[in-house]
């Protein structure tokens, strides 16, 4: 069955953007917030192998959490997407408007799979989902037709067919 | 251009049969050894959504060293593959021999996608990369087409174009 | 030397009063909050041995940021080491007004030994000094003379002779 | 009560000298082994302040595990006692023979505080009771009379009073 059918090679560019994911601990002033992106030694830890690497690029583009995204911002996500040389994009944002990011990404209509992925925790505390998430969304960028999609809670949603269910912090389909 | 596609429902079963992801540490003898699979702990810290874990069946079959895998054993994960009622499979599996049950697997030709992954350093040690790999393996196994494939260092590799890298300690495409 | 000298038999009571060292992540807000308390499970995991647990006892006496603790709150923490079996107590605080609280445990004249400990991170995030300071309040409260403490970063202070520095998030002695 | 008593002054050596403590996993074998100390890392994450740092010192001596310790290498533990320009010291060991070591250091009757300690789980290893241990032992060095001890499972012990239990993994008091 799998005769006829190769994996493609992995050709994969990560942008950091902020969000619960990639918050840090201040210990001066007792808040979370952004300091250097936790994913380059995330990616590490993934083992990523070596000669994969040269095609697997990270991108620190922004360091915000989802609530302060704007449009401009997300014209400069739109803008990093559009230029990528991979075809293939995960982006790791705030899971409060990753709807909205994923929603104007869409509009574009380029011709890349861009999988939007987050964490309910964060990637640098107990029991965190960031690490799964993050493998994931590199397997379903992967893997998934041209398009836009929300990875979360070990499923894939198309974009416009997922809502956050804010009472129960998880992702579901869109009734 | 995602218009006319959609994410197929999670639909997913997840096979424990051991190897270095599910390693414990012995402090009685010093050794690592299996005891509970950190499996159902694990599906739990990815927060998979309730309504989803409904189709996202947990089995733990073996609890073996891959080195100590013999053709009994992949009788036995071949049959748990065979009887499964979800049609996309995970198997966590020790990597030395993880591409012999693969071949085993594949000459099933069971019309299913199972995708084999494992770790390089146990879910329980500092730096794992087993949560990323069994997010990495849970979006593979519900987006690739059916036949085997195996996961690791963040690739989907073919089962029959994939070799372990025993210096470097990593998977990469046969030469 | 250690001829005549034998280390007293372990009883200890240890008292949660909330702060930093306790705090957890709250998926649904993104907020830090208190819940059960860390303690027990620390405790278990330091290995305490059965026999001694019988003399190691927990209290969660409060679960408070150390900004909202008042003079009513401390006034309890006095309670608890008054009526406590124990000669030996380590009280968990927040670090902002520790000094406060020893202020006015050490008004009290109690005969005991008391020992208060915080966290700068989290016992639940990633680099935390909790399960350190932890440890070393326990071995002070069972060898420092009658008297109250403050166990921060490695040293053991006087209480009145202890300020915390907040622009380097660490306790020095007064100057 | 605390009015006439100082705490004095912490001035601290830490010599590592293996020991599950510091055992790492290795990921082309498969098992525990000794590489670089986890202690300096350790020690930071305890946030020892710095200007306490210059008067705690690190020392790597040796890296075994404690059923391969000989004579000669108690006779290397001995003389860095001995030369030691702190008075206060704490020796990380394997658990299996750290009283056959404290038993030598003591025998040498130097006119210091040594504290033996240890772990049942190491230090990178999951609910590893490392990290508490350490602190405790600082602590325990810096407050008990010259002398040898062993700190585990929360509590100091003399070193002649002291055995481990093997089928229970603690230490208790000699019967």
């Amino acid at each position: 069955m799998s005769k006829n059918f190769r994996v493609p090679t992995m050709s994969l560019r990560i942008i950091a953007t902020g969000g619960t994911f990639d918050k840090h601990y201040d210990p001066l002033t007792g808040n979370l917030f952004f300091q250097q992106s936790v994913l380059p030694a995330a990616l590490r830890r993934a083992r990523i192998a070596p000669q994969a690497e040269q095609d697997c690029v990270f991108e620190a583009l922004l360091a915000l959490d989802s609530l302060d995204m704007q449009d401009e911002h997300r014209d400069r996500i739109k803008q990093a997407c559009l230029q990528s040389a991979q075809k293939r994009i995960v982006v790791v944002h705030g899971t409060d408007t990753m709807r909205e990011t994923a929603a104007a990404l869409a509009a574009a209509q380029l011709d890349k799979t861009i999988v939007l992925t987050g964490a309910m925790v964060p990637y640098l505390i107990d029991d965190s989902d960031a690490f799964f998430n993050l493998g994931f969304a590199c397997a379903a960028a992967q893997l998934a037709q041209p398009g836009v999609y929300i990875a979360m809670n070990g499923q894939l949603f198309d974009w416009d067919n997922v809502q956050k269910n804010r009472e129960q912090g998880r992702f579901e389909t869109r009734r």
